[in-house]
């Protein structure tokens, strides 16, 4: 990755804000602009801030738990290592590198460290500004590289959704085939599990979010499966439904419909258009088959370092997409006391139109 | 649990700061006050707020993904389902209860989102004001309870830990070593893993935040498996270092020290001394056995809910225990190079000393 070229960029961004430096402390943030891997364990145990100032300076704040890691990963970053907490390190740092204003991201700083951070400046005489979402701007629209690892983690995600379908006896439990497939993911080289790998059977898949119980796999009725991984920093996510045994004509009537949602929204994919009009071509079919109430989220959302990242695709969004832009594509109809279904493929926005990433066909086309 | 007694105190802290209403975003906070058990992708994605008055309303504002298990478990609360977004739910519900301050959680709440706060708290002419650790506070000392719900955690953490000790090959690689652990945590029972397990072999155990990596472990070198579960909420964490095959001098010098400086620091713990004096009281033995600068850390942290929180064991610190308190001891000396060694239990503070909720000995006293 071209970390220097992405430096250049935030500086542009800073000197057209009047900033001197900025503060980054989201994790996905930290790693796009220094290489630095590291997550934090919640939003209150960072494993790092980096500070990159406009006239060239880069450092990595961290501690000694992370000096070796980070010292490896950020490359041209100077690592600094507090021993007294973040704020006696800045007090000591920022009076030195001539700073009168110092941007932080606000939507990944929690108000009582915002509330120490307006304190220091105070005492340092330097303006604090909270920013909001300046590099996840800049990771809108992917690079050549960018998409070529999206794509891999899209095709492990692939490999290991088929291995572990394809050895499926019926007998397993949801936690255990949740298990098995966060386990394989990480055999096979991924990082992580990009969240908590979703398998929902019977009537719990009514529930978007549902998490994976000590049932065994219902027969005859749906199964939701939604999971991710993590390879090279970079997320997948995928959606399958099916059912173990036999597909009733309900289940073949929804899952159609949800499949016909699906294409329509991948065809309305392309540079320039509305994200808004690409769930609404979902929704329409969904509408029209006279389920519009059983699918209360938007059709997809973007994905690169985070699972979930702008931009979002609801109904209302009047964004327009960009060539470049990685999301998902995945309505869904939830029927409480019934189940539920939702499909999800990952989608490249292309001038022309859009490049599907998944190429697995596993009960898509029933 | 007693949720209708924290409610009790919760609403005489409200009284004491004279606010009308506490908003509780932390997911820890909302299961110690409500029992719903739902966590958060993550801070910008909540699975939903408390809103709690002084004069006894008790709801659960969160979104149709959750409102099931929201009914299902958050007894006694009002679930109140946004669909426009939560400030959207605040502007219409909150002029009704006739509210002029509320409260918030300033540690768990984004600068973005307390932004928003303010800006709807100046339309509705309602003080808007940061809390810090006002349920933390709360949640310090446990209950006999709690105590149990701990005890099981931490007994079935050994559990995971012996099966899987026993069956070693010495042919597994750390990450198979640690999906294993966590994929037996589940089979039992627990919850989830309450963070992503440590086996740390040869020199990457001289990182105390190691991430698992492919290579098998080390022969006749340190290894640290460091593991916790969430059991009904509750959260267990445990250390234990070992050689596979032979320990040769220097592990034995090394481990012994560790071990003498936990048991020092178990020695210490009783309700009215300081964190800082058992710290110490570990440090003492690592300084004066010449490897202070190698045990950068600090000697223990509180557990409940949290697998780290309050009170921090850590050797500046004048906050004095309580009878009821559980908090781990896990000294270690990490040697760049070499590799660490760390032996970590929980205990309850008690009035006179302290109970040792561990009872697994592999590789204590070598």
């Amino acid at each position: 990755m071209d970390y220097s070229a992405r430096l250049a960029l935030l500086r542009k961004s800073l000197a057209g804000k009047k900033l001197d430096a900025i503060l980054v402390s989201r994790p996905e943030n930290r790693r796009y602009l220094s290489g630095y891997t590291a997550t934090d364990h919640g939003i209150s145990e960072t494993s790092g801030l980096l500070l990159i100032t406009r006239k060239g300076s880069t450092f990595l704040l961290t501690d000694f738990r992370y000096r070796e890691q980070a010292e490896r990963e950020a490359r041209g970053f100077k690592v600094l290592l507090n021993t007294k907490g973040l704020f006696h390190q800045l007090k000591s740092l920022l009076p030195d590198l001539g700073i009168t204003s110092l941007g932080f991201e606000s939507d990944y700083t929690l108000h009582s460290t915002a509330d120490k951070l307006f304190g220091l400046g105070r005492d340092l005489a330097i303006k604090m500004i909270p920013l909001n979402g300046l590099v996840e701007k800049m990771r809108l629209v992917k690079s050549k590289d960018e998409i070529e690892c999206i794509r891999q983690a899209v095709h492990l995600n692939e490999q290991v959704f088929q291995k572990t379908f394809k050895q499926l006896s019926g007998r397993e439990t949801e936690i255990e085939l949740a298990l098995e497939l966060g386990a394989e993911m990480r055999r096979r080289g991924a990082e992580r599990e990009g969240f908590d790998t979703i398998v929902a059977s019977g009537n719990t898949s009514s529930l978007p979010h549902a998490v994976p119980g000590r049932n065994v796999l219902a027969e005859n009725a749906p199964v939701v499966i939604d999971m991710g991984l993590v390879l090279n920093g970079y997320c997948s996510d995928m959606t399958r439904s099916f059912c173990y045994g036999t597909a009733d004509t309900r289940y073949l009537e929804i899952h159609r419909i949800v499949r016909r949602a699906q294409l329509a929204a991948i065809s309305a994919v392309r540079s320039g258009v509305s994200a808004g009009s690409v769930d609404m071509a979902a929704r329409k079919i969904i509408v029209d088959a006279g389920y519009g109430k059983h699918f209360g989220h938007a059709v997809g959302h973007g994905v690169g370092l985070a699972v979930h990242e702008e931009p979002r695709i609801s109904a209302k969004s009047r964004k327009k997409l960009k060539a470049g832009m990685v999301i998902t594509i995945e309505p869904g109809i939830y029927i409480p006391g019934w189940g539920g279904i939702r499909l999800e493929d990952m989608v490249v926005v292309r001038e022309d139109g859009c490049e599907n990433l998944n190429t697995d066909t596993t009960w898509l086309d029933i």
